[in-house]
């Protein structure tokens, strides 16, 4: 497999890529903006796609958002974009649920330790939940009181089936405590995605996947993901956009979730951007499904293609 | 290396294992007692065993409780046992940052994600320290607001030179965010334990070692820890109580902790007990340091060498 090509500057070998294409996925933080801030000429460049005739899907590991709220942050920047248009790692754990999943119906409430943005996807999806922003679970434990009742069941909900880890900000020992014990006690366990940390005005703070790592830690059972890089988040976007796989890029600025996303579903390309976290030498070095075809210094390099 | 001998009624076998040792250290949840449950002639085997003139050693991975707390809870089951005989995963990293680490002076304050029982035996050791029981980090965070004031430095004491994760029944995201900050920028990362689970109740609750999981995934790093079965405990014991490993045991219900502590850290021998988390058929299966001398059903079995 040869190295990633540096096209930047290239308008032929820009044109030709994008030619390629039907589809491009894109990754949002870190590609289109980083945090409040949008890259210069992102706007621009998505409408130049859409004027090539691009299907354009935003695909996020934020499961703090809903699609709403995240189609809301493009209009904050101007620019079109719908809900529908956006897939989210919340989305696509309430996908894997309702459709995948297939709970017995006595054992068909989702435990959630979430933000309220989780919430919103499981309702559209008409999932039962407990948990998530629920301000019942936001309290100091005291553990000769609490843990027995968790213990005994008094605390916890008999039809619960399933525990979906998302990044959740209000994280506490309570809610460690509850979903271990669900976990144990035969739940399901689902992560909406792994990543560590979370990039937040210009710093790494923990992520879902960081978050979550004490219930995992606890229960010694891994998740099934339901984001980048797992590949049930790839199965999910092909069923309801009806891609076609040699005909999808993907695009994004972490080469062990986006890039890796895109080689490991086998999509016909995938494009790196140094705008977030990874440095031009890492991609160099890359290999194996870590490894982009193509990679340019930012989104916006691409409008030269015009 | 032979199999674990079962010594249980054999009198004469319980006798001249007795006899090897000068030092016994004990483990004591699921040895001595279960939560607030003491087993069965617990307080008599001590005796016996002070009788016959072996020196005692509590040592304990439980980090929420200082060494004169453990001792309260001996004196409550009319078990005569001093605070200087109780050795405590939170006393043992106290002792490592004070005697051990020697972190620079303008570097030697330690952010405490712990209970007061740890903040007792900082204190005792004269630990600058922030963290801990301080009620106003137990408080939500907007992440508009903190993140980029803990990103700014703003929020962050630029005298911290070390993090110490302990079990924290009130951990939430602004503490790992804090620790996960430190940690980035510098700060030396050590945990009193690193045990996934707190047998509590008869369940088994996140540990000390779970609630500090987010922290090591959202930092990459991994903390020198300073309860069993590290072998920084068995030198800080050793140095304490001046024992010769040739003539000490160690008391224990687990194998990968308690039973590998001691025959890691060259120890004439290890006991293990039945009435904490080991089933027999996994002492009989035990390969390496994960395998005791011998075992009996219950510590009480030893009373028969009276």
């Amino acid at each position: 497999m040869s190295a990633s090509k540096y096209i930047a500057g290239d308008k032929e070998a820009i044109s030709s890529f994008i030619d390629k294409f039907d589809t491009f996925l894109f990754d949002c933080d870190g590609v289109l903006w980083s945090g409040d801030h949008l890259f210069e000429n992102v706007a621009e460049t998505l409408t130049m796609l859409r004027n090539k005739g691009k299907k354009l899907v935003f695909v996020t590991n934020n499961s703090t958002k809903s699609r709403a709220d995240y189609a809301k942050k493009f209009t904050s920047f101007d620019i079109p974009v719908t809900a529908e248009e956006v897939f989210g790692s919340s989305y696509s754990a309430a996908i894997y649920i309702s459709r995948i999943l297939n709970l017995p119906a006595e054992k068909s409430t989702v435990f959630l330790v979430s933000e309220s943005g989780t919430e919103t996807e499981f309702t559209a999806e008409s999932i039962k939940f407990i948990g998530g922003s629920d301000p019942s679970y936001r309290r100091p434990i005291d553990p000769p009181i609490d843990l027995p009742k968790i213990q005994s069941g008094e605390l916890l909900d008999p039809t619960v089936g399933a525990v979906v880890l998302a990044l959740d900000f209000n994280i506490n020992y309570l809610k460690m405590a509850l979903a271990t014990a669900y976990v144990q006690r035969g739940a399901v366990l689902l992560a909406t995605n792994s990543d560590p940390t979370l990039p937040y005005a210009g710093g790494l703070f923990p992520g879902a996947g960081s978050v979550g790592a004490g219930v995992l830690k606890a229960t010694r059972k891994e998740p099934v993901v339901l984001g980048k890089p797992s590949q049930a988040m790839m199965d999910a976007i092909e069923g309801k956009f009806k891609l076609d796989r040699g005909r999808t890029c993907m695009v994004g600025d972490r080469l062990d979730t986006d890039v890796r996303f895109g080689n490991e579903g086998g999509l016909g390309g995938t494009l790196a951007v140094l705008t977030g976290v990874t440095e031009r030498h890492e991609i160099e070095e890359a290999e194996g499904t870590m490894r982009p075809s193509v990679f340019v210094d930012k989104l916006g390099d691409l409008l030269i293609a015009e």
